[in-house]
């Protein structure tokens, strides 16, 4: 397995682009994203759990529900969600502007929307803007770019990346972009994230394959306990990559999976950075539990909490607050046998053994939690090898500035 | 019902107290308490949820199980939690001080600690005060207000309240304070009340009452989703009133109830209203629904949204965070008929109706938001007329400062 250049466009077949259609007011940024693949693919798409679902979830489900896609078109400063009957017709209106543009079947065109919620969508902009979209496209790191900018909102850092392996001799490769920083909260395929790959595979695994890696990556960040009412994650496989498709549960599946789940963990790892107003990635790693889903619960928790977030925020080494999280996680655990360390590129410091205090360095500790990426270890020390590890941020002032005033 | 003064004293034969120990290390503020019945009383608590829980809360548990109480032993400045064995003791030895210095049983005293968690309680401390903290005891305001101040941590105002009632031509008055301002939420008695009434009540029913009183007052506040691990309510009722013994399910009760829910929800406004580095008290009434629970689950969800309580900061009518928060929930609701208004004493304003965006001034939402006490109202307009009342706070820079850096 190895990291590549190119993003979206890494895989064979794949061409992108993104231009500013005039949704957002200001032309400082793109707005309107269009991914689109030589070849039909296997496809599929994991979406929010939210009851309340944006119209382009509703469109995107219904279309990826045959298996089949061929494109992605996606806005950004406005979320198409709660806007009615005419928010659905706009969302389908997408799909078809796309389609036409580009004389495919409406039918094999995902649409993903992010931005404010309960505004209706000016779908005359986006459908305007195609021809321009449409010459936009390239197949290069580009394109990419210009996708990936457009699908962007309070987001600080690109989400991107590129992965290459081996299936019997055949080169394989994998691009993703995501967006997402705030209403980012682990029950569901959290946010947006397009992934495109050049392996033959069929749908049904990779449906699998999806749930398998989004359940441990993306659906394992949070960033404020919100979950979005607009989260999509949708892959395309185009199959050009000219390996022997994948039809089966085998070891080229296995490497398949393990592939896609490095894209989503590295995305995920950078939306949780990317938090709105973060200033610390806070990974934690829950060990020691008898299955996976006791760990994860616990994990989560944990980096959901305001007051671990908030206490990381200031390097203050409050481990009860760790302890507070577990208690109320609604995980099965014995408190009188954890323990707590805090590790970074500054050092390792255990601050609690047996469920109680044990004497540490202050300022060792204080310098651990000063980093920007800071692991919080816990380990249940009781029966199992069970471990999860989940992704968030520290709570700072700037994320309420952000989100004190977001529709101005 | 009437409101009177007196906060703990009000009810007859009870006095209360509170000196410096020495737990905290600045003796700017109390942070021991007493509160003693001249009589034996009847005695209901509930506690945290938290499979975390602090020593003080297993101790009065196991005190309370009796359903008598005389005396209420509380400090501030350490939660006595993640403590180990040396907590459990710490706490039965503040049960055996107070009890000695009382000469009663030490079976008939609650502790009740707060503060930071995992550092070990100095309990020779509170027993070197106890032949001062029995002479600072009163049965006058002043004693009541000593124990409060004793409480508090990071509360900036006081959470106290006396009501008198008539049953049978009987005077019965009931008294109460708590303590609460961060790791407030709403998924059990959160954080500290101490309650004391004169009235002649049975256990079961007592018991019965404050379950009731707590399930629609502190158990619908959340400041910041995390619950405490020394949460604990408990009430005495010591008789002194003279009524005729509540010991069904009759008239008299079902009053002694509804003062008590009154008693009750008015702590769990001012601890939402305190909330740590609030500016605003945010109510949720969510109505229209086929069931309380329904309601309740919306309301506490809207109230919990960090983004919510951003929005609510900057006095910004963003309702698409409302009904994405509602969406998450997990209670079962059409979103279609969903309709929002904002309402303060600056006005009211409807900002969304049918599920979606209608036009409003933004001048008067901005008017409404800018209150410090603001009401949301969702109406599901469905088939239902069930209806539940949240109550939390705004999420601002302060709660951020306030929690960046408590241990210091």
């Amino acid at each position: 397995m190895k990291q590549i250049d190119g993003g979206l466009c890494a895989p064979k077949g794949f061409r992108a682009g993104g231009v500013w259609c005039g949704i957002r007011k200001k032309n400082d940024k793109r707005d309107l994203a269009l991914i689109v693949s030589d070849r039909l693919c296997t496809a599929a798409g994991m979406y929010t759990t939210n009851k309340v679902k944006a119209a382009s979830v509703l469109v995107t489900r219904e279309h990826l529900a045959s298996g089949r896609c061929q494109a992605v078109i996606c806005n950004s400063g406005n979320a198409n969600a709660c806007t009615g009957e005419a928010g659905l017709d706009a969302a389908r209106r997408m799909a078809r502007a796309a389609a036409a543009a580009l004389s495919i079947d409406p039918a094999l065109v995902a649409v993903g929307s992010t931005g404010v919620i309960g505004v209706p969508l000016p779908v005359e902009k986006v459908e305007a803007a195609m021809p321009d979209l449409v010459s936009a496209l390239s197949a290069d790191y580009k394109g990419h770019a210009a996708a990936l900018e457009a699908i962007m909102t309070t987001d600080t850092r690109k989400k991107e990346i590129a992965l290459e392996i081996e299936l019997d001799g055949k080169t394989v490769r994998i691009g993703a972009i995501a967006k997402g920083a705030g209403m980012i909260h682990p029950n569901m395929a959290t946010m947006l994230s397009f992934i495109t790959t050049d392996a033959a595979i069929a749908p049904a695994l990779l449906d699998s394959a999806l749930r398998l890696a989004v359940s441990r990556s993306f659906n394992r960040v949070t960033v404020d306990g919100d979950t979005s009412t607009n989260d999509m994650v949708v892959i395309l496989a185009n199959g050009m990559a000219e390996n022997a498709p994948i039809e089966k549960d085998d070891a080229n599946y296995l490497r398949f999976c393990a592939a896609l789940e490095q894209v989503c963990i590295n995305l995920a790892r950078a939306i949780a950075r990317d938090g709105e107003g973060a200033t610390r990635l806070v990974s934690c790693t829950v060990s020691g539990a008898g299955d996976e889903k006791t760990a994860e619960t616990l994990a989560k928790a944990i980096v959901g909490s305001s007051l671990v977030k908030a206490a990381c925020f200031g390097a203050d080494a409050n481990w009860g607050r760790i302890l507070c999280a577990m208690g109320y996680s609604g995980a099965d655990f014995e408190p009188e046998t954890v323990s707590v360390r805090f590790r970074s590129k500054a050092g390792e410091v255990l601050v609690c053994k047996g469920g109680a205090s044990i004497p540490f360095s202050e300022d060792l500790a204080k310098a651990v939690l000063s980093e920007e990426e800071i692991d919080i270890l816990v380990d249940l020390e009781q029966a199992g090898a069970a471990s999860a590890t989940c992704w968030g941020c520290d709570l700072t002032y700037d994320y309420v500035k952000i989100n004190g005033d977001y529709r101005s």
